[in-house]
């Protein structure tokens, strides 16, 4: 089996929520498997310069229209949220609390993040909507809750985006096979081509 | 046969010469026809407050990489030429000007400028090189000369740019079927839904 796909994402991001929904079993029909990392996407639109798509002249309304329609594309359910952007730090340091513990679940809480903002529209930067969402999901919230203050955790995450930067991450979905990267849900395609002949 | 695809590009975008090569073909697969519509991108991005890609920390070097990478997976010729970005107001004014004469091979203008620029690398921001393109392409250079001081022409490709930046262009290609919008040439797969089920 080669080496993993590397899929940086935030959980805030929609285009990152779509390729969360597509990227495993894209990776498995080329026996590929996916090491996910949610990464804090405003420290890389900070060292970019770059502002959030919605709040982009023209390109903000076309960018609202382009989410569902891209959803639609992709047969993925979703419902633009009310409450957007919003802080993602809590989930994120969730999920590698339950990585750093080798949890076997940690993709599906993941999974559990990401469909109740992009679906359900939770607002999953209040740390007791975040843990109600963990507890559904079957996960025990009061180490959650412990986990995502915990400076290890916090230095993980850091590190984790400070590495993702480094790679070259701008934007997200930010996904890296065997070296060369790919921006963007868009772009599955082009990482299909890529698994299925070894890179064009 | 419905409704012409409106196909907005300025000669100096990297992925509207891409839709280029692609977007024909793809219209005619469904029975319709293209309007092809040169406008002047730094219009548009102006009024979005955005700028060029490649300048863009991060997102520049990636973008790079991306131009090249999209060719190949479209199987599209393609060089990045030396000078970039370019003005491109004399091909667009020429293409104007052959469309108001209702010249039956005004596409092939366009595509040869393209071509002449995204894979020959050659200068077409320069008049007499803009028009030894034409010429070589079998049209008349003295005519062209003419054309693009014309007012009425330079007017043109001024509304032309106003109605697409009204439109919702805020960057290039952007392509509308049905009163639809698609940025990118990323986009073709959606269009190419969008075309067979008269929507999504």
């Amino acid at each position: 089996m080669s080496a993993a796909i590397e899929f940086y994402f935030d959980f805030s991001s929609p285009y990152s929520y779509l390729a969360s929904e597509l990227i495993d079993e894209l990776a498995a029909k080329y026996g590929r498997a996916v090491e996910w990392r949610p990464i804090m996407l405003g420290a890389a639109f900070q060292k970019a310069g770059t502002q959030l798509l919605i709040n982009v002249p023209l390109k903000g309304p076309y960018s609202l229209r382009d989410f569902s329609r891209s959803a639609r594309f992709y047969g993925v359910n979703f419902k633009f949220p009310q409450k957007f952007p919003l802080a993602t730090h809590y989930a994120a340091r969730a999920y590698y609390s339950l990585m750093a513990r080798s949890d076997p679940r940690t993709r599906e809480f993941a999974h559990a993040i990401f469909r109740a903002y992009w679906v359900d529209g939770r607002d999953i930067s209040e740390l007791p909507i975040m843990l109600k969402v963990a507890t559904e999901t079957g996960f025990d919230a009061q180490a959650l809750s412990e986990a995502v203050n915990m400076p290890e955790i916090k230095e993980r995450l850091r590190a984790e985006t400070e590495a993702a930067i480094a790679r070259g991450m701008f934007g997200a979905p930010y996904i890296i096979v065997d070296g060369e990267p790919f921006w963007g849900a868009d772009r599955l395609p082009q990482i299909e081509r890529w698994l299925a002949t070894g890179g064009f």
